[in-house]
């Protein structure tokens, strides 16, 4: 298998794209697309100040990595879910790439707020744990982000993540979610960051050649609550349909941005807002509030900040209270 | 497992529908079912004169004898492909039926038509066979429907057939047709007969169950050619899917009918017609006069009548010439 843009040998096979690479053209054609994403949809732009939401694995810790070589230097946000060895490497890895960027990253400890891992404060809510700390995350992200002063959240969301997301929104036509999921959701005013999703036209597979290719040290497991979700489920059927027709991903959600997508504006008009915090919610309180009220200790939100140009390192970077 | 009607012996389980029933119970609901999905989409109402596309296989057969118990009495048209063994086999089910209802059935032949069947056919336009008989197929059954004074045609699409149509159309959103796909697609004057599906909410489970409790005799093999079209594998994806959270199909597509539908209006109002026949067609002529001009043998559009109440059984019945 040769590289179709040198003619060296290829270390990639790219079936959805009908391309074959070397090591150093697919860093490029990933980067480029990655480039051109950003462009198109004005994820980044002049004088923004991003952030990245870095969990540990490959895509957050590869958007990182890449935005610092593409011109996007940001910060990065770790939320410490508690969960014994998982969360402790992850971190681990989280801090391993802000010393090699020289980046600030933040870090907020649900069980050090709360005397609690993620498993036990799902039973005290009776919730699923991937409910609560989905809810948990997007609320912590978005608030670290603004009390510091960033207005652009960036993920690390692949295309698989999003294609199977809106295959289940489809697949249910949840209306509501149709509108929301997309490469980007604007911002509001002070209570909301721009969240924006760089990595959304590139597979699973890619992203995770580049992070071995580029010698990311991230971290393999996955959470070790993920494996029963449902969005697994989609992603092996979307997978079995990719293996049949390759592409069928990408047009998936390409489709979904052209077609689906402009219902955004709708989904934006309805904001509601929290009476309690002031943040963005689906009710009179937001779940974040609502859930920290049963949890027992309310206290002011604070992330600690690890910074690798700073001797010291860990000191505490407070927010304002919750 | 017992009858949630009446507490005897059930023979169907429907986890979709979280039931069990017992023979005659599970025919009334199923029979109550499709006459709210006749009553509540219109499908066929007082004055029409509605035929029913039998294929010969369980589910236009099942149709054919259901619309006649729920007071919808309705004649037939079969297409005969020339598959060799298959079509003989398909054509004595269906004229069976037609002699056990009392109704006509009109029968029109491709290879009497143009000396070939579908698949030499198909070679002849490179085309698949799958394609090139759906083409047909809507042509002419819509055509003769029309030349013989009917107004509405009742098509056995069941509910596995739509999820896994509008499976694809979603996947590729392919907008031109999410509009089209429905229970009903609305006539047009004199070119476009209603087209109705009485079964679009019943499960392929379902109407077979039926077939069998009904003893209705039909064609146990699928056509041998559509073992490899696209549409097996959503099916597959979709049984999967069913299969882990028992109702996903019958969701998918109440929630196309509720959300996606009414964008049909828009597919109406972009209908252009055949400039050498008159019917309705997606350029200046239609796919049916482009091809069977092909074909090479132009001769007035023929449908035979089989009628059970005349002894000769099988006197020609024209219509106009194509």
């Amino acid at each position: 298998m040769k590289c179709r843009q040198c003619g060296k040998q290829a270390v990639v096979a790219l079936r959805a794209h009908n391309t074959a690479l070397c090591r150093d053209d697919f860093i490029r054609y990933l980067e480029n697309r990655v480039t051109r994403t950003i462009s198109k949809y004005r994820l980044i732009q002049p004088g923004d100040k991003p952030i990245v939401a870095v969990s540990g694995g490959k895509d957050s810790l590869s958007l990182w990595y890449m935005l610092e070589r593409l011109g996007y230097p940001s910060d990065g946000i770790y939320i410490d879910l508690g969960i014994d060895l998982y969360s402790a490497t992850s971190f681990e890895k989280a801090k391993q790439m802000a010393k090699k960027l020289g980046r600030k990253l933040f870090r907020y400890s649900l069980s050090e707020s709360f005397e609690k891992g993620v498993e036990e404060l799902s039973r005290t809510v009776r919730r699923p744990p991937c409910s609560l700390c989905g809810s948990m995350k997007r609320y912590l992200m978005n608030r670290i982000c603004m009390d510091h002063g960033y207005n652009v959240l960036a993920t690390g969301h692949n295309l698989d993540d999003e294609a199977s997301a809106l295959f289940g929104n489809v697949l249910y036509w949840k209306r509501e979610y149709l509108g929301k999921k997309g490469v980007a959701l604007e911002a509001d005013e002070d209570h909301l960051a721009r969240k924006v999703k760089p990595f959304f036209l590139c597979s699973e597979k890619e992203v995770g050649a580049y992070a071995v290719l580029e010698g990311i040290d991230y971290v393999y497991e996955e959470c070790p609550y993920s494996v029963k979700a449902k969005t697994i489920m989609y992603k092996g059927v979307l997978n079995r349909m990719e293996e049949h027709s390759p592409g069928t991903k990408l047009q998936f959600v390409k489709g979904y941005l052209e077609i689906a997508w402009p219902g955004r504006d709708e989904a934006k008009a309805s904001r509601t807002y929290c009476a309690t915090c002031g943040y963005p919610s689906y009710g009179e309180a937001c779940s974040f509030c609502r859930m920290t009220e049963r949890f027992g200790r309310l206290q002011p939100l604070k992330a600690k900040l690890f910074d690798p140009s700073d001797d010291a390192g860990d000191g505490a970077a407070s927010g304002g209270g919750a």
